[in-house]
């Protein structure tokens, strides 16, 4: 019997998940690596930041998922090196090294945040990016909040209730309402020894909030923003990150402990490790079906990749992307098993929103109808909860939904720190940016 | 105006909680410390150890229970030094040192695990008294299991999925149980490369499980815990413990790179603090009014103290006397601002349960109705239903229960690792455990 062709699919993210899906039941072995046991619905971490959710309603095992599928197996470990000539991984697990053989290799592991050459702004910056930075930012905020309540300094108080958001895209929106609404809706009425307000402060160097929006949504979500209360600095770089301030471009400084950088992200490490020229960000370029350039049999999807549409504009770094081209890396491969003639990616796109608060949000469905507050915050609501994955998060994450809304609680506002991870040595995300071609 | 009464009440587990309870809106400010930003519910660490349960559904703000009482205050803090002379406490917070003066002191700091003089066993035993012990538990058990599904050697396979529970109360009866059922009905059936099953072990240094129950049911919880598939071993001390195995006192030697321990507890080092004599396993001696024994104004309630009843049998160390003692504490110090007499601890005993798996439990209710399986283990999910603090939570338990009953899955499977606290530099946990006068 001829052996199955075998194919390893680095991140369980949305474009290695839609791609190992898209393998299930058919005629080939797929191995799937991830450096979590579980898949991360993205989109909704600022809600586990911001203690609205549990930690597990947005994540699934990726054994679950699978477990019909006989075909599609999981390793939890970290990729450490690919050699595309061998046609193998290393991957470091729990019992050390494992080398992996491939016929196929598919690349989604995404993208990490990037200080845009600041790196020194890292060691004071809070991320949003895993599930382990989301409970980071929860216990930071929380911590803060309880620092505040009894500071005999006036100035440390203002410094410790400030909050900065640096970055106008979704991430820094939803952020940014998400924890304005924490402090002074929910937080404020536990404190009463005295009055603790938060200020919220979202900087972004462009002079527009959410830039890949119409003009008439990004002044909308501006305006809601600022009726909610959050401040907003356009135009002004950060120029100095400290433990207790920062500083604008302008030479202002804002007292604050807490930096929230959800500015920018760059293509993961993994991508300097095939020796291909890359483009913008550090990221892969890919042709249209998929395939890296350059390196025969390797794939790569989602954030990590760069490819133009017929514009000449790259697709954006976003989840159906991904997902899309997760399908279609799949597709192409199993094609190219068949002797058949494989596809170019062709974006079905639906739009974007960007949720604000409660009640508050922007949608420009199939990027021609612009929604905003309470319709747009509806179905944001909707499309969050029906994409989940999952009967059992969605029924909880609409649950606790339910209980924040009309309660104006929080469920989820527990300090919880623990030891250290054993599991791996020297983690990737901590390794030196990559070589960038710009 | 006459300033209030201070009382600083030290830990806000099941005794220190109550005492703040009977304390609020009295005519007395009250501070309420402890390490965490929340209550635990004990009784379920181990359903949040074995993937059943989130942290959340277990913890509950203290802020959030005392928001409607202003004379109740909250400080997140360690406490490091009473000074029972100058009536005031040194706490340990994110901010540096905090010196509280006092006019009554309520010591609720409950217990720590003992290792009976063999400290050796610490580094390589898993503990279940915090909820970071219960986070860290399930990410070992989860990692372990992971490593076995990918181990090529069958000796590492059988030491990998092979775990000691050591200690035959009642959470080691419920945490084998557990665990047993976690790897053997929810957790094998998506490791489809091999055919893994657990072992798990229970061992006892007695000759009986649950050592204050009657003999009817002891023996019942043996025939259950048995017929479930854990395997008990009793009348056996362990003599030797290493990271891959452990050794009996039977030279028997059992493979397993898991290891918990609940085979006992001592009081919180800070019974130490105090400067008197202490009791078996390092307690505190009190007055039957809560009072310590030779420390004017200072009460203690809960596993921190030894009490004796009328047959000269000291009380258990159970959650119903820490809340009862911790009520009598807050009664007798308003009675001794008051001028009036203060009252002993007389314990209304509501009898003692334990679970051991799905469908299975004993109960002793009032210490004379005995119940087993199916009754008994339905006595024990309403009585924890409940007991448990707030609404949302029951709610939240009560649908996970359910979910996972009728799915047999287990809803929280994420091996979520998290950087070190910075909180406390030298945790109290971790000091050398007190001088004991035996």
């Amino acid at each position: 019997m001829k052996q199955r062709p075998r194919i390893i699919i680095i991140g369980a993210g949305f474009g290695g998940l839609f791609a190992a899906r898209a393998l299930a039941n058919k005629p080939v072995e797929a191995l799937l690596v991830d450096r979590q046991n579980f898949h991360t619905f993205t989109p909704l971490l600022y809600q586990v930041a911001t203690c609205a959710l549990d930690p597990s309603d947005i994540a699934y095992p990726v054994r679950s998922i699978f477990r019909q599928n006989k075909n599609i197996h999981t390793l939890l470990g970290d990729v450490i090196a690919v050699d595309y000539t061998a046609r193998q991984v290393t991957i470091q697990t729990h019992q050390g090294l494992r080398q992996e053989p491939y016929d196929y290799l598919i690349i989604a592991t995404g993208s990490t945040p990037t200080y845009f050459g600041n790196d020194a702004f890292r060691a004071h910056a809070l991320e949003l990016r895993t599930l382990s930075d989301a409970v980071q930012l929860r216990n930071h905020i929380l911590t803060k909040f309880e620092q505040a309540a009894w500071s005999q300094e006036s100035a440390e108080v203002e410094a410790l209730t400030t909050i900065v958001v640096v970055g106008g895209g979704p991430t820094g929106l939803e952020t940014a309402g998400a924890i304005y609404e924490l402090y002074n809706h929910v937080l404020s009425r536990e404190y009463s020894q005295r009055d603790l307000r938060a200020r919220v402060i979202l900087v972004e160097m462009l002079p527009h909030l959410l830039a890949p929006y119409p003009a008439t949504l990004r002044d909308a979500a501006l305006a809601q923003l600022q009726s909610l209360g959050v401040e907003v600095i356009l135009e002004r770089p950060l120029t100095h990150v400290a433990a207790d301030h920062i500083t604008l471009g302008d030479g202002r400084v804002i007292p604050t402990h807490t930096l929230v950088w959800s500015a920018g992200v760059s293509a993961s490490p993994l991508a300097d490790m095939l020796d291909v020229p890359l483009a913008r960000g550090g990221r892969l370029p890919i042709q249209p079906t998929t395939e890296v350039i350059g390196r025969e049999r390797v794939y790569a999807v989602g954030d990590i990749t760069y490819l133009e549409d017929a514009d000449g504009q790259p697709y954006p770094m976003l989840i159906p992307v991904a997902q899309q081209q997760g399908i279609l890396a799949a597709e192409n491969i199993l094609a190219d098993i068949d002797g058949r003639s494989s596809h170019p990616f062709s974006y079905h796109d639906r739009g974007i929103m960007a949720t604000i608060g409660r009640r508050r949000a922007v949608a420009w469905i199939y990027n021609r109808i612009p929604l905003r507050g309470y319709m747009a915050w509806l179905a944001w609501l909707a499309l969050h909860l029906l994409t989940l994955l999952g009967f059992r998060n969605r029924l909880s994450v609409f649950l606790n939904w339910v209980w924040n809304y009309f309660t104006y609680d929080r469920s989820v506002r527990i300090i919880l720190e623990q030891q250290q991870s054993t599991l791996w040595p020297q983690p990737i995300s901590t390794s030196p940016p990559p070589n960038m071609v710009q």
